[in-house]
């Protein structure tokens, strides 16, 4: 087993093994250009091939209706907390609604309100995030400007098992963590957005899925640079300026792995299952070592949270798991504690070691 | 001789090929890290030292003073061409200046436009852009809220032998195709940014030197979104958001090649010249095959761009190019003609085999 499989970060997370030999042969000479993927035109047939290729597989794993574009952006998720809500809350006279349901959720929320008035339906702050709504405690509505969520909370190890919100209003949601790690309704989502760097490349590209209805129900708004204006990548082809021409190749290779390797997301969910079962297994046999974060039907199957008794056995715990081999074990910075992130590219046979040695290290402190 | 250093791209540009070696390993493993660098969290110890060598090496390289800020952002140089007229144009009573004096400066003015008054201190359009202004074809206004212009025109192959503008007024250069190329007077400028793709590393980050003074001069901007916003960039030392890890490692790299194997700019600045020297002498030695298309004393040391007598030359010539194992030399699609573009990366021996091919090439039409 490589060092790749035992990298548990949270982001950017580890690609698949096989990915991985391919890019270095492509830094090399990519196959069918003739140069190091470093050097290639962004003009070139050759790049317009991959784009489109990009475009054609995710449409195909998603079952995505005609109607929607495929993009591929820069500037992280960040960027799409503020190009979304320019585009339908600038100008609108209802408010957007908002969950508020981690860290990342909590970083959108200011940046629309820049732009226009948002209306928080949850605010799980009170409860330190340890749990998502359920939806009778929801009361969305029927004239919101559109409605945002965050699918899996990589901070607090929490993710959505339904799909929220209504069909009649715009459904924004941010798939950062979770996009492709199973199968979606995407035709009920009016705009998907995910950065690479957790389960589809590496960081420096941001892939969105964006229903044309959203682009003409308004007109343009000439305030806006280009870059920022959905409708300037639409036109070219999310070729607008240079784009992150390496991360949009190696997110092909991943595309490529999960399609012809895995088989679709049906099979990337199965495995995806199994692994997250694995170690959640481990946490709940030691409950006294192990503390869970997420109550338990919202438990990310992408990010496993837990705390222990103390800072000093936490710090052990890192400390020993280190020396095994493990890496990427810290919790987020804002909160602490342990996390072992499990993105497609982790394997199972490394979710089975970091179980053992989970076990191990418990059953010494019994 | 590999294929990369045949390759005459425009941008992305040809990394040197020890350069590419590192990639390749760096891709399996990074030294000291124990993880591909596509798996490495920007958050560790080992990123942020990558970050800070970064910053120190430009610093050094260009003798660069305290007070400026050296920047790592996203969105190439179209993100700058909004950025920077968003902090000192937007609410600004006086119009900024400008030189339009190509493709890319022509890109720059419209986006600036959206944030306040622009002049063209020159418009050199009328002319088809074969050359650059000469200092006493411009007035330059003393209170100007900044002066901006491209260093290097690579549609056009136009490059300033000189530092336009006035010291009183803040000095903003776009030298995304230039940058590192030679020495530079640094502390004449307010900002310097350059996109990675020519002479830095891969297409996906952009440097940003920025004066402190430019930041403390005006209050910050609530409107303006986190990763828009310059300070926000400086206080979290380029880790606003998940930074493309992979690109700027290697523009890492690349710092470290041009430093320690070249030896610094005054010695990469030597090389390019003898490379372009090479180039400019097999145009001039058939004016009647190859017609340079910049003045002589504006043409660019990056971007050697020519014309032949009639398209279908032009056409046997990239022909007959390709199939001698030379890539990237068609012009750009708004003007078309041929360019050779030698980046730093680019070697004397590929010019030397294709200036041997342009004077064979036209003997034999003699």
């Amino acid at each position: 087993m490589d060092a790749n499989q035992l990298n548990f970060s949270a982001g950017p997370g580890a690609l698949p093994a096989t990915v991985l030999e391919q890019v270095q042969e492509a830094v090399r000479a990519a196959p069918g250009a003739g140069l190091s993927i470093l050097g290639i035109s962004h003009r070139s047939p050759w790049f317009a091939d991959v784009v489109a290729e990009v475009e054609t597989r995710v449409r195909r794993l998603l079952g995505l209706p005609e109607r929607y574009h495929v993009l591929l952006l820069q500037g992280g998720a960040t960027q799409q907390f503020s190009m979304l809500p320019m585009l339908l809350l600038r100008g609108h006279q209802t408010p957007a609604d908002y969950l508020l349901t981690g860290y990342w959720s909590g970083k959108s929320v200011p940046e629309a309100r820049r732009e226009g008035r948002v209306r928080l339906l949850w605010d799980g702050s009170p409860e330190c995030f340890h749990r998502l709504p359920d939806d009778r405690e929801l009361q969305f509505a029927a004239d919101a400007a559109f409605f945002h969520y965050v699918s899996n909370e990589t901070v607090e190890g929490l993710q959505f098992q339904r799909i929220p919100g209504l069909d009649t209003v715009p459904r924004i949601c941010d798939m950062s963590s979770d996009f492709l790690s199973r199968p979606i309704q995407a035709e009920r989502f009016q705009c998907i957005y995910a950065h690479a760097q957790k389960n589809l490349g590496p960081a420096g590209v941001t892939l969105v899925i964006l229903d044309d209805q959203l682009l003409t129900a308004k007109p343009a708004d000439p305030s806006l640079p280009g870059f920022l204006d959905y409708r300037e990548h639409v036109r070219t082809h999310s070729i607008y300026n240079t784009p992150p021409v390496f991360a949009i190749y190696v997110t092909l290779l991943v595309l490529r792995w999960l399609e012809d390797s895995i088989g679709g997301l049906a099979a990337m969910a199965a495995i995806n299952q199994r692994k997250a079962a694995t170690l959640y297994a481990a946490l709940d046999q030691y409950p006294d070592v192990f503390m869970g974060r997420a109550r338990v039907q919202d438990r990310s199957l992408m990010n496993v949270v837990f705390t222990m008794p103390s800072p000093e056995i936490e710090q052990q715990f890192l400390h020993e798991a280190a020396s095994a081999g493990f890496s990427g074990l810290g919790g987020h910075r804002a909160i602490g504690g342990l996390r072992a992130s499990i993105y497609n590219g982790l394997e199972q046979a490394a979710c089975d070691r970091l179980a053992a040695f989970m076990t191990d290290f418990a059953a010494k402190r019994r």
